[in-house]
């Protein structure tokens, strides 16, 4: 496009708009208000759409078919669209889970711009420290192996599941230690929150992740969970003192990971905040 | 919809907004335009957007898999098309050709809307009249069955393929005569174009596919050319004080009847009117 698709007027809808799409069990509008608000920022001649599916193949056939440009891919898809795609970036293989496809003239990549984010939020943090994850889920095997690809070595998985957590523990050359519910009592330098604990609507939607002490000698204090964005884990860290990582910053740099990803365009800092915070509305 | 769709004001693109689509070999922007114009007017929770595809298959499938509500079929995909669907009506298939399909929860019926309109458009037209047809391909197929299976058995088509126009002929059980070229000369009470000929654009731009006197001496002269409107020979057949019937009204009848079917309104004929008249501009 002539001005490089940074500002101007967004063209009206034609056959040359290009669609973007994501693939979710229970799909939300987070995702089309997100990406919807920053084409009309940048005058991209894009479109995005929430979408479900009951044949993930049929659905990523006709990602391709159709020439969709882009596919978010979320719950319960991210490990089945991994033999339905043409290449696998390493941020996908090495989780065997995608959150983002690619089309480029009917050959897609997959890749995780989860695990991307995650590298990205952690990069000025010293190797040197010691990290905790609670949790043993996709996003909790996303956020182990950005921290162990990037060379933290001390590591302990604390964990409900014992079979997820000792899985992801092995896999990631970490410890594992069994999580007896309420607070977190382990210490550590980093400590991750991969758990719905603190999560808006759930069942422990005011409690937090971990102990009083574990946040106050924390160096950093890192909590998944992106609704609300200030949840009582990161008010309790912010109050303490102590540098956060909230999970409203995983999404928005994955978000803009993608976002650049479908469009070739990458939105300011500014612009994702403002579209994240309209996604949310 | 709590208004019924009739008027209101569309609601902003969503998860729960509804895509319909089309699928042609050369997309135009026609079908876009005028699908969301409607929607806008109308207050609907819908979307139009034309694809093409190199994979018919696939995009059939993916319309399947991803609950797309309605697929327009254009050339060359008409036949193809046949195949993929559960549900094959009367329309499509007498003439082995679809335009329409419409997917009601993954079970997918195809039509045949230009036929459908063409039956509307000569309702009231005496069956006792004799029918000429010029040309022999897809559009002509529908409009020869159209004529025939309302009850119209004095017919001729007059073909420049031999082999096509004696099939089709043959088909609707009746005459074949070559065509010669230049204006037709052959009288009949109802006389149809089914050629480009006068198509804005082509060689034939400025001819008129039947000679002054079959013009004068038809009880109606039907063109099957939108583009323009107002093609050389309707503008002659109204000037002898003929009855028309015109391609824009066939295009905007089909896509009426094919917007029905995808959302289950009726627009009125103003507003297919003023659809049709911003879809072109």
């Amino acid at each position: 496009m002539s001005n490089g698709g940074r500002g101007g007027r967004k063209p009206p809808l034609s056959k040359d708009t290009r669609l973007c799409i994501s693939l979710a069990g229970r799909p939300s509008n987070i995702g089309t208000r997100f990406h919807n608000h920053l084409y009309e920022v940048l005058g991209l001649d894009f479109l995005y759409k929430a979408f479900t599916t009951t044949d993930i193949a049929g659905a990523i056939g006709g990602v391709r078919a159709l020439g969709i440009r882009g596919c978010s891919v979320s719950m319960p898809f991210k490990e089945d669209v991994l033999t339905l795609v043409d290449e696998i970036e390493p941020s996908a293989q090495t989780l065997r889970s995608v959150n983002t496809i690619v089309n480029d003239d009917g050959r897609l990549t997959a890749s995780n711009t989860d695990y991307l984010a995650v590298q990205h939020l952690i990069d000025g943090l010293s190797t040197e420290q010691s990290v905790l994850i609670r949790g043993s889920g996709g996003m909790a095997s996303a956020v182990g192996a950005a921290f162990a690809d990037r060379g933290f070595v001390s590591g302990t998985v604390v964990a409900r599941n014992e079979q997820a957590g000792r899985a992801l523990a092995q896999r990631l050359g970490y410890a594992y230690a069994p999580d007896t519910g309420g607070p977190c009592t382990r210490p550590a330098d980093i400590v991750v929150n991969v758990t719905p604990i603190g999560m808006a609507g759930g069942v422990e939607e005011h409690d937090v992740a971990f102990g009083d002490s574990v946040i106050r000698e924390a160096r950093t204090v890192f909590d998944v969970v992106a609704l609300p964005s200030e949840t009582p884990l990161i008010a309790a860290a912010r109050a303490a003192g102590v540098d956060v990582i909230t999970g409203a910053q995983v999404i928005a740099l994955q978000a803009a990971e993608q976002f650049e990803r479908y469009t070739g365009v990458r939105p300011s800092d500014e612009q994702i905040a403002e579209a994240s915070a309209i996604s949310r509305a």
